[in-house]
């Protein structure tokens, strides 16, 4: 256990009896939620080096779309199963016969089976009642387990669904024994303690592991995954920067982030996590999307500390404002000294960096003289570099030229330093 | 309460008597949390322009920069509050004599103070222990009180604080009358189910009102807000786009998607949410950055629907997979049918959008000439028009010319198509 945990008076304790936090399993679903993202359009080659690609970084299992959308959607499930790969491969289909005869044929390892249980989806998608719902999951299961492959039956739109239904179609299929059943935010409306409430009353109803994908929309899809697998699911739906349908679900990246703040040691043994920034980067090409400024762990600030207190801190203590390592995604922190939020302590580093030597007063005074321009204008690092090594010549010969005061008498000084 | 609400049986019950869900107060950090981003460096012309803007939008307050931090903060803060704002303004110090006596001067209407009291704080940052603490706090709260100015006092680090410490000092600041106390996840490192604990327990403690603050370092400040609210606390630190240290804090425009999806009403008699779109455009601008692919409510593809079961009942009912309703933002809801994902419905939705007459079982037909050809190649809204036109010109003769089966054979109908 890591050390943040056991500092966290809050943290995980004996009576977390239920919780999968140190043993979870990733379905990666890029391959098939993402392929339903707005921009995506994989051709055989780039489904083949995702697959791959995730594969390596670890995941527990690569989930496909399903082998009925198209005829090359068939043909590509059929070459990433032939791939080798460590990881069980997944395809996703409706809960119905003529799709699950064809999705047999692929060569999966598993199923997974999806149907609509909310008063929603049964008056406006497929029409259906409970009862329809139970014989045509019964069926289904039957057969794909006749073929001796793993089956998962999950609800859509579960936390809109009748609870008692819902239960009772859990417990029929866990009967007939599934592998695992799913629980599906499909609409993005879950929060945390729903999340938590509904997984720990299934998790009395069935023996099976339970799985849990959530959508995105109001902001939550990584923390309701957390607090799924505090529950007891075991296995969580993630996608690369969690692209899918509308704005996506739990990204790998940002489940990554959360669960080593909880179990370091777990997921650095079992995930390549320095590969992550990689593996995003194919994807966010593969689909022609930034990498958001903000995303967890890879965004271009996420170890950038700037504010003087922060930064003092972080020098003589990384754990002060930090969570993560970034030393394991192979990124590198970044103190961010150039702005007139700065401290001298950050510029003490500078000057440090720079070989140059001041006493912490001398420090203190062109901390000054940084903020006080950073008040007339953006600073770039060579501007902060001039200031210091102008007053740093100053204090060898005192006398020779007075200190610069205003942006005319700064400017020629940087504009200088950049030829040199 | 929305409908949304009530048709999902694990929302707020009678027993949330804690829950302050239904009437929330924001405060917005954009110019104090947001100054501490990476590339922001707002110039009194910008400041000014945002802090309009948020009034505007009906935060309830707006979070200012130190007065300390540098000379021009503190003629912006000044700046700031004689702008007669509707918004109460704030501004954000460490708990020490020296910077309230610089911010009782400025015409804020309350000072947010805040120090660390964290182990790794306590160590690597001020170095002072609770008992200095506790003296400075009380010192700088009486002063700030006497001159009849609102006061709250902030632990920093609070997740990894000594949870009878933090009670102390909250219970100590309470009784000589602060008007808030804060929680502040500095690291990012909460999850939901810690911050309804703490909060809870708070609550028990203290007669004031609670403020949360959540960084994002593991992708929960959204869930840990809520959490937060439905545990007591009143007020939640937001700034737009999330922006703040490293990759930022609770963002405005996710908050609203989570407090929509809770109780809309609340959430639209209070806030302009049609306006949230020109705010984050205000202010990614401002700090060049760009809206993130993924945003809530605001990404790009946000309300894009794509996979044909999805197209086939949002086409039915928007609410079986929208938990928000786009026109709230003044946003558009977009069907994706050029794709092989698509299903009969949507491409049926699109033959009567071009007022083309076509059966059901002319539309299955067509469709699975639109999955045939997004097999080859991403199709553009153009390619599947001419698909269409040109299986609806057939039909009318039928004799004329054979059904396109190749992309040699598409592709000249798709180029004429662009050219009429």
């Amino acid at each position: 256990m890591s050390m943040s945990v056991q500092s966290n008076p809050y943290g995980p304790n004996p009576s977390d009896f239920l919780s999968n936090v140190n043993k979870f399993e990733l379905i990666e679903s890029t391959l098939r939620e993402g392929e339903q993202f707005s921009n995506a359009h994989f051709d055989t080659e780039t489904k083949i080096k995702i697959a791959k690609a995730l594969d390596d970084f670890g995941v527990d299992y690569i989930e496909l779309t399903s082998p009925v959308a198209s005829e090359q959607s068939r043909k590509d499930c059929e070459a990433i199963c032939k791939l080798g790969l460590k990881a069980k491969i997944l395809t996703h289909i409706r809960c119905h016969m003529d799709d699950a005869r064809v999705a047999v044929e692929t060569g999966v390892d598993g199923v997974d089976v999806v149907i609509g249980t909310s008063k929603f989806l049964r008056e406006h998608s497929h029409g259906k009642d409970m009862n329809y719902i139970a014989q045509s999951a019964i069926e289904v299961i039957e057969f794909v387990k006749s073929k001796g492959i793993e089956i998962r039956f999950s609800s859509e739109d579960s936390f809109r669904s009748d609870i008692v239904d819902l239960l009772n179609i859990y417990r029929t299929v866990d009967k007939i024994g599934v592998n695992r059943v799913g629980i599906a935010d499909t609409v993005g409306c879950a929060n945390p303690r729903q999340v938590y409430e509904l997984v720990k009353t299934l998790k009395s109803v069935v023996s099976c592991d339970i799985e849990c994908h959530f959508h995105n929309d109001t902001g939550c899809a990584i923390a309701n995954a957390y607090t799924a697998l505090e529950a007891g699911a075991k296995l969580i739906d993630v996608s690369v920067l969690g692209i899918g349908e509308r704005n996506g679900i739990t990204p790998l990246g940002g489940l990554m982030a959360r669960m080593i703040a909880a179990d370091r040691d777990y997921v650095l043994s079992k995930y390549k996590v320095h590969k992550l920034r990689d593996l995003e980067n194919l994807v966010a090409n593969a689909v022609q999307v930034n990498i958001p400024f903000n995303n967890p762990i890879t965004g271009f600030c996420a170890f950038t500390h700037k504010a003087g207190i922060h930064a003092k801190a972080i020098l003589a203590n990384p754990s002060t404002y930090e969570i993560l390592n970034p030393e394991d995604f192979g990124i590198s922190r970044y103190i961010h000294f150039a702005n007139r939020l700065t401290g001298w302590n950050a510029i003490k580093s500078r000057v440090d960096q720079l070989n140059l030597h001041l006493t912490d007063d001398q420090c203190k005074e062109v901390t000054a003289k940084v903020k006080q321009m950073g008040d007339i204008r953006q600073l770039s690092i060579d501007d902060v570099d001039s200031i210091i090594r102008d007053f740093h010549a100053e204090q060898q010969t005192p006398s020779l030229r007075p200190a610069p005061t205003t942006e005319d008498d700064i400017e020629p000084v940087a504009k200088k330093q950049k030829t040199e």
